[in-house]
């Protein structure tokens, strides 16, 4: 049986199932102080295509002809080290494959009993400290702005707008189809939302969701949203750059308006960030989110779909918006 | 004789002499609490551009036919005003007449004294706090960094670099002639520095200069230059959007490189601002800036017009790099 999927082929522009192979490789003995994992859990994100192209970035690129990594939610079946046992749930960085040896370094073991696995690799896990340390350490926030999140029926987006509601801000939503901004507000709590494919104006329909222009931008997708964003933004206005989806496909470098006469203008801020930035922040930031959780002040909604075999498609659905929610696969 | 210079027609494009118009209107007495003004030096800055325009910026446009405001140093003629006396010199935002009535609002006494009058509307004035305030309160330079400042052979780049030699960094600057790069290295101690105008590939020759990167980019120009710049920023670097000089006279929406996928790659951050985001910190900063010019470790250049009939013409003359240093206008 096919057991592992390596990076094939370098995609060019949108990913294709072909630039991936399924492979069968042997699954080693752990040795000792090793576990052996049985992968329950994938998460397919949209960064992960910045790590197929040969380029130096924040994390080097993949190889060729090697397993792609991601996080995953797997269980230790066999165990010859004393800090997990057989039957632990772990979350961490481990490749596409169906089982695979650690060492344990930098897994760390999920519960449960707490909240459903999957929700380690979404709202208590990457997804949700992206969300929330992006928005309180660059957006930080104040009662009573308007916040203002593009890509928001995305894993991220969906929780940026939940903490901003928390914390008192008018939220307004961008997302691709009507179900998505009836989902917005309905589950997630968002004052308004606008759909980006079927808005001709989206300068005009920015300015009248929010009629107080833009203190706070969380930013998923970049591109042409983000430039009719710029219109609308206030006096000393932060943009989160978190993420630029409408661009990561593009084959030659991405062009728009030129941000910085709209920067002066209104001594306004863009900081783009990676999580891993604020690590001695995660302890703090998963206590509010699973207390926030628990007491229900948090939806989260999940893609999921079945089989290792559909990793790499539900992988390549991302950058058509097929996700509603964090995208994950179960094996 | 013509004592006044109104805004005749909003320019398009770069501006031109014909755009502004010359009128001669009586001079007022000064009314109790009041005092008379005589023009000594004006200030002419990039800035100024903005508000020809009907547009909304962060300080309101210049109404047409009424006259142009900027940094004026002024003798005190007649005083009706018991905070001033008759061969005073004060600075502040005043008109562009020869002689003007004034309740003193706003105004600071200046001491020719401790230095040249042109020099607080330079160096001891906005030029120098714009450069102070902006590399220190956003730039956040440290020790051993690289600083990359374009605009350099301008009146606030030149101080920017000279600040960043202080404060023990590698400073390299862009300018539009072998001249200023000269002017950059023997006078302002830059390490380097790139002729823009005689360079063909920018993105190489920053890299040239700039072997470990660009930790601090203070940005006068925007453009080409700044898309440049992007490509060789350096983890967590900090980009000082001050002035945006090569695009203020377009006449559509400037375009460019989109910023934030550089922004996520490099978690780095730009921010626009003006001087008046920081008053609180002026004082602290006049000091500063005092001391070091005192110390002779601050060299200023100037680009001294005669001639209040050359106010426009000096103005327009900064869109094509003709001053070096702080272009001010004698009366």
């Amino acid at each position: 049986m096919k057991n592992t999927i390596l990076l094939d082929k370098r995609p060019v522009g949108t990913p294709q199932v072909s630039d991936f192979k399924f492979t069968q490789e042997e699954v080693q003995e752990p040795k000792s102080g090793e576990i052996l994992l049985e992968t329950k859990y994938v998460s397919v994100d949209p960064y992960l295509r910045g790590r197929m192209n040969d380029a130096k970035s924040y994390i080097p690129p993949f190889e060729l002809q090697k397993p792609i990594v991601s996080g995953i939610v797997a269980e230790v079946i066999e165990s010859k080290n004393n800090n997990f046992s057989k039957g632990d749930y772990v979350s961490g960085m481990l490749e596409w494959k169906r089982k695979q040896v650690s060492t344990g370094e930098d897994l760390h073991k999920v519960d449960p009993a707490q909240a459903p696995l999957s929700a380690y690799l979404g709202i208590l896990g990457m997804t949700g400290l992206t969300a929330y340390l992006g928005l309180t350490e660059i957006g930080k926030p104040k009662e009573g702005e308007t916040l203002l999140v593009s890509g928001a029926a995305g894993a991220v987006g969906s929780v940026v707008g939940q903490i901003g509601k928390i914390m008192g801000l008018r939220v307004v939503g961008i997302a691709g189809s009507d179900e998505k901004i009836r989902m917005l507000k309905s589950e997630f709590g968002f004052d308004e939302g606008i759909n980006y494919k079927t808005t001709g104006n989206m300068k005009e329909a920015i300015a009248k969701a929010c009629p107080n222009g833009v203190d706070v931008y969380f930013d998923n997708v970049g591109g042409d949203i983000s430039d009719a964003v710029l219109f609308n933004i206030n006096k000393f206005a932060r943009m989160v750059i978190c993420g630029a989806i409408s661009v990561y496909n593009e084959t030659s470098l991405p062009k728009g308006l030129s941000v910085q006469p709209f920067l002066i203008k209104n001594s306004a801020l863009m900081q783009g960030f990676i999580i891993g930035n604020f690590t001695e922040k995660f302890p703090e930031a998963m206590q509010q989110l699973a207390g926030w959780l628990k007491a229900g002040k948090l939806n989260y909604e999940e893609t999921i779909v079945e089989g290792f075999e559909n990793i790499p498609q539900a992988f390549i659905d991302l950058f058509s918006g097929k996700n509603k929610g964090k995208m994950v696969v179960k094996v």
